[in-house]
């Protein structure tokens, strides 16, 4: 198969540039195709703007929206976006790998998602009417790959449970998770993370790698996490809602997360007092 | 009182555009002073790396954090980097005006949080310790300042709510609001949050106005998020962990805000079922 590591450390003998470098090899050995995007080494621009569209007319009034629709559509855009997408559309997996900086991914990654997702692409696909919206969330241009997120953290790992000072883990990226890679189609597997990342030693390095390898081996195997298709009868349309009798009295990222348990009610339960939605 | 906008669009033009210079215009009509930090008109270096400490030595192993702390303490970090600080310093109150672009803030933006918040100034500061976990939620060197996120959003507003499909508002902005705001100190206002800006007519134009203009007048009055700080006694140290008798049966984001409602339970609730935590 064909993996896309895209990955965003400032070091090369970082941490980071380690466990990026026994990823790629780790997954050669088992016979696949790997890519790598590697955003600091290639001086990656982060920054959306105007010069992403290159027939963009000076002057005009930047919409960022429909420049990217227009240059999506006719070709114009930035030949660095054009080929990140060409990554993409030949992967099978993606790999997004990063120290978490600041509760989310670093500047240069999100500007990556920014300009490579155009208008067509990573939005803004299908029909949008009253009744339907998009081919997004479990449809659209990279449904059928798989994604994972690959993090590390200098916090400790109960600062990230579910009582955590700095909120879960699972929540904390369900942003990026949901919103940036489920959106536009990945089945997205549960994220590996390095916590305690500051400091360690050898055995904790040997560690995580193996844990990470595991992951790897696994890559094709290990269920996605069960977000919810926003098409499939979960959701009213338009307003994107879930239906009463869809996790009933549940509220939050959790709601769009499967459970293993049988879910409908017996009964419709649209007028469920509102304490449970507290 | 002095206040600073952040601001990152890349079109004057736009409607961001025209609600940062609405903004600037009232809060100086109020009697403040204020700074606009224009990230897109600055040319802002959204990434992050070693050119960011200016005496780092050449091909030596660049660590972020061990960087950013040594080139604080030595004067030694980038001009534009201090400069930002120099107006965090000045300012009471900051505000973050951005669209909201792949449910966080625009790259160009959260390098300017990478960026700006060094260690010992965003972070690393106070004693860390197994009996203290630094200044930080609630603490730190912004610590007595106010801040408020200024959103928009080309989605709807029920794409947002408790049940719809893109996750609560408030939890998407946690990462930013608790997680960057909070974090080094600030108090953290409710958002403005406008939504289908994508479109929008004259009079819906006047209504964002109108409604943001009594925000900004009341910055000074409006009741911060309330927010548990880490050191007052609701965080078990050095796991920093809620403790059983804060908020008992809650985990998630919503755990770390304090209720209206009295919260200790009347007797500890150590071994509470897991079923609460669910």
């Amino acid at each position: 198969m064909n993996v896309l590591v895209v990955y965003a450390h400032p070091e090369p003998r970082s941490l980071n540039g380690s466990l990026k470098d026994f990823t790629v090899k780790r997954l050669q050995d088992n016979g696949h195709a790997v890519q790598v995007s590697d955003l600091y080494a290639m001086d990656w621009k982060a920054s959306l703007d105007a010069a992403d569209c290159t027939d963009w007319q000076p002057g005009a009034r930047f919409n960022p929206s429909l420049a990217s629709k227009h240059a999506y559509a006719n070709g114009s855009q930035s030949e660095d976006i054009a080929r990140e997408q060409d990554k993409l559309r030949w992967a099978d997996a993606l790999i997004l790998q990063f120290p978490l900086w600041w509760f989310s991914m670093p500047a240069i990654m999100k500007g990556w998602v920014e300009r490579v997702y155009a208008y067509g692409f990573g939005y803004g696909v299908g029909e949008h009417s009253d009744a339907r919206w998009g081919d997004r969330y479990g449809e659209g241009m990279l449904a059928g790959k798989r994604a994972m997120l690959v993090v590390t953290t200098g916090g400790w790992e109960p600062h990230y449970g579910p009582r955590g000072i700095n909120g879960p883990i699972d929540d904390l990226l369900f942003p990026i998770q949901h919103g940036t890679l489920y959106y536009p189609g990945f089945d997205v597997l549960p994220p590996f993370v390095a916590y305690r990342t500051d400091r360690i030693d050898d055995a904790q390095f040997l560690e995580i790698r193996d844990r990470l390898g595991q992951r790897l081996d696994d890559l094709w195997k290990t269920a996605p996490i069960p977000f919810r298709p926003q098409n499939a009868g979960a959701y009213s349309i338009p307003d994107c809602t879930l239906l009463p009798d869809i996790a009933p009295g549940i509220s939050g990222f959790a709601a769009h997360i499967a459970s293993e348990e049988p879910e409908r009610a017996a009964t419709a339960d649209i007028a469920a007092p509102a304490m449970q939605y507290a």
